[in-house]
């Protein structure tokens, strides 16, 4: 069980497991049995990056069973999801930035993150958990009122994909249980979002599962569970802070 | 004016001019005034690669007047758009494989891709030329039966997303007047697709001005700029040719 970071350290990209507030740092290839350096690092003395270099960043919608009886949803034969731009990648104590082309509600939602570790293509749920490197804390940001705004065409890439809007980390822990886990969201320091991995329609293993038929997963892809209810809006001078408990918290300003 | 190519030559990935069967290979960034190592190489030698390693793929729907008049569907008011899967990117002279996971149709969509050359963000519709690098063929591999199979949620990602469904190439062709240029799509040698980019709702310099003001563009990224009459489905054994005139021919067979 380790809690692996990527940072910025004087222009320098590394990464290694943060202990406290301590970073021990390690080389090689973070998915390959990488190996303690020896250096070690103050947590406050560097610019975290998000914990990986994702290749996709895949989403899903109607996943979490609360919000979809809330919402009147039918229960999903199988997993729906979109990919949110790279471009839109943004660390722990990054500012989430407000669109310059659009004026409407912007909300955030908490959810958990699954890290591939190892390529995987068409695997069994039994055999993803081989596959999976970790978890991480995600706020999968939204203009929501993009959504619906063309009547043919939910525009859900484009609601999704602005700069900034596609938050995760600090970390990824790896030896988690993910049945265990819950995912808590805090607007202004208010606890907005608590629910449980386990409300999940599909889990996380079967998404790894279900989704590896359908394309390749790289080592460092993430996939956003999808979220529940409690979601909201962010004001200019917000922040949001998505917690999980093992993995820590993803702490974010909007401006 | 050129044509880039990108290939595999005995283990090693380059890249260069082509001229006629002739590839004259260069070194530096293909965006930067790369100069050229005086290597040349026969096309017949190599194993291409897509032009670009894009960060992402973008691609349009309902950006064709025809098209859209053909299936009753209203002009929109902006570029409506989704993001394939980096892992479904294939070259020229690949093999777009049926997916394991689905038994339905597969189709293919003929279409351009602008490359952009120099990151991009909130540019005009002047100034968008000055963005771009060049232009591509595209074949925009739809699995078209899952697109309306889940009634709540049309299903673009993952219906364009499968391993080798991203198909773009021979090269990225620089120096071309885009309004100038005509798609066509031939199956098994038979034309199937023929139309001007002048048919599109948004022209391609509209559309790198409006889609960089949602998200930043990068070098190497595509956007496909939709598909139009024409398009059908592929047997096993079926071989689709996309050809623009300035840019090539690119050439896939379906199994």
């Amino acid at each position: 069980m380790a809690r692996w970071i990527r940072f910025d350290h004087q222009g320098q990209i590394k990464f290694g497991t943060l202990d406290g507030d301590t970073i021990h740092v390690h080389e090689g290839r973070v998915f390959e049995n990488p190996t303690a350096t020896g250096e070690q690092l103050d947590l406050a003395s560097v610019h975290p990056l998000t914990p990986t270099d994702a290749s996709k960043m895949i989403c899903l919608w109607n996943n979490l069973k609360t919000l979809g009886a809330k919402l009147g949803l039918a229960t999903p034969a199988e997993p729906l999801y979109f990919i949110k731009s790279s471009t839109a990648y943004l660390a722990d104590r990054g500012t989430i930035r407000k669109p310059r082309s659009y004026d409407g509600k912007v909300i955030f939602e908490g959810e958990i993150g699954v890290v591939i570790g190892t390529t995987c293509q068409g695997v069994t749920e039994h055999d993803a958990p081989n596959y999976v490197f970790g978890y991480t804390c995600v706020n999968d940001v939204t203009a929501v009122d993009l959504l619906n705004k063309d009547e043919s065409f939910t525009q859900w890439t484009r609601a999704k994909s602005f700069d900034t809007f596609g938050v995760f980390g600090p970390v990824v822990a790896t030896g988690l249980n993910p049945e265990t886990l819950v995912i808590k969201t805090h607007l202004n320091g208010t606890e907005r979002q608590n629910y449980p991995v386990t409300d999940m329609i599909f889990s996380p293993f079967r998404l790894v599962s279900i989704i590896s038929k359908d394309m390749t997963l790289l080592p460092g892809d993430v996939i956003a569970c999808g979220t529940n209810v409690g979601v909201g809006s962010m004001q200019p001078g917000s922040t949001v802070e998505v917690t999980i408990d093992g993995i820590g918290t993803l702490s974010n300003r909007y401006e």
